[in-house]
């Protein structure tokens, strides 16, 4: 439905907006993010008896899609590695416009053993044990095939102040919405390797992990994930899945956030913008020096 | 967990920062936001045939559970009124510290037909008819009991203005952490009902429309809904299940939202701050008068 619209791109939108400044009022065209869900199936098994099983729907901007499923299924543990597909296939119903791009297959290969309960445990299995922070972490520490203790990239304080101004510069390249969370891979060097956007915070960062396992690069040992919001639980959590040993963000980081990466010995840094920031967690990453 | 620590609130902790600025660098204490996961259970069915069902974990800041549960209930359509419900209380494991806080229990009248299947079908339900943003919006079409289109408020601009700077100033009173979204009621006078505060902006909404359940307020006709943040399908879809004609944002909408908004005959309203605004759909219910 969105295609009715002119001017329609993937991730965003034009229309008709009144604007009111100062008890001014007048109508000109904007730009919208578009927000679409996304269905994610699972196609698993040894041939003759392949099945399929939806695993999620996500309402994310369009555009990456594929890297958007590698990535969700791979930092919920679904997945291990990108050899582990077999192909991704866009197979929404044809009848209705727009659907055929909101269904995505993932074919796994054959030898693949998928739970199909694991995600529904993810989401339960804190029930037996009680539900607490402790619980969530120790799920998070059962999936995890990565130390990031032993991942030691060192950022000069004065790279980090780089990080957002270049995802700035980025992001007013991509969008012009206002309506979107950024996430973006830097090397430790202050290098930009991936920038991604969406209406979900996770959805971004699930885009690069798919777009990192496509180029062979998981675990990211010596990257640096930068957010332009704040950083909840699942975030850090996404992080730990790919080996990620720095996360820093223009927001603040929750509670749970930074127990889970004081956990990991991953670094934690928030509220980095104008040549400030904080560290939460994992000091001895961050150099002082010019 | 976060009861190790000194100063402990609900919503809040305290914790020793690292603090970089300018190349300066010093610890101090600083306010977190607390972030710990929810599990909602169901208790439903006739005397001696009772049943329990988890239907979700949320991560949310600790605070007005009840009413986060009691407003997650309605605004799936799993509940319809706070006459439901005959009490909702925490039933978590004792031996976990601090998890006897983070399961709650929502007991249901007997008499209640309870659909187990209606959560998972929420989610679900589009894949058989295609999913796209069109199958979303007929799914909340079909769960909505009011007509938002009867219900006609209008919101002088002046008004308008005002919500954000009340806003600000009651999240400056109850939040130091800036590491949170705010969701707030206001009638179309401008005057302030309810303001909540959590690190998932759609549990901030939930826990004001459980507390509207439970002052018998919703439907709320006359009523605006002014987010922090962004303005996503998901909100859009609350403040549609709750009846409120109006919702306002600092930040901006998705194309999803003003759709689903404009099906319904909803008032959408981004960027409000400074004394700006921009109108989405339903513009008809803001006068330009002083």
């Amino acid at each position: 439905m969105s295609k009715n619209n002119a001017q329609f791109s993937a991730g965003q939108m034009r229309r008709l907006v009144g604007r009111v400044r100062e008890g001014k009022q007048w109508e000109e065209e904007d730009t919208i993010v578009v927000e679409e869900p996304l269905e994610i199936k699972v196609g698993f098994g040894k041939a003759g008896r392949r099945q399929r099983k939806a695993v999620a729907v996500t309402m994310r901007t369009p555009g990456n899609d594929l890297a958007l499923a590698l990535g969700f299924l791979f930092s919920e543990g679904l997945i291990s590695s990108y050899r582990e597909v077999l192909q991704i296939r866009h197979v929404g119903n044809q009848l209705e416009e727009g659907a055929q791009d909101n269904v995505l297959l993932v074919d796994l290969h054959p030898d693949v053993q998928f739970d199909v309960q694991r995600l529904q445990r993810h989401f339960y299995a804190s029930s037996s044990c009680g539900v607490c922070g402790k619980a969530s972490i120790d799920l998070v520490q059962l999936h995890t095939c990565y130390l990031l203790r032993e991942a030691y990239p060192q950022l000069k304080h004065t790279i980090l102040y780089q990080l957002t101004k270049q995802l700035e510069k980025e992001q007013a390249l991509f969008s012009q919405t206002g309506g979107i969370h950024a996430a973006a891979l830097f090397d430790a060097a202050g290098t930009l390797l991936f920038m991604q956007e969406d209406v979900g915070r996770h959805n971004a960062v699930d885009k690069l992990l798919g777009m990192a396992l496509q180029q062979n690069l998981v675990p990211l040992r010596d990257k640096v994930l930068l957010l332009s919001g704040r950083i909840g639980f699942e975030l850090v959590q996404k992080a730990v899945m790919a080996g990620i040993p720095i996360v820093a963000a223009v927001g603040a980081p929750s509670s749970l956030a930074i127990e889970l990466a004081a956990t990991h010995g991953q670094t934690v840094i928030g509220f980095l913008k104008n040549n400030r920031f904080n560290i939460y967690t994992g000091e001895e990453r961050v150099i002082f020096m010019d």
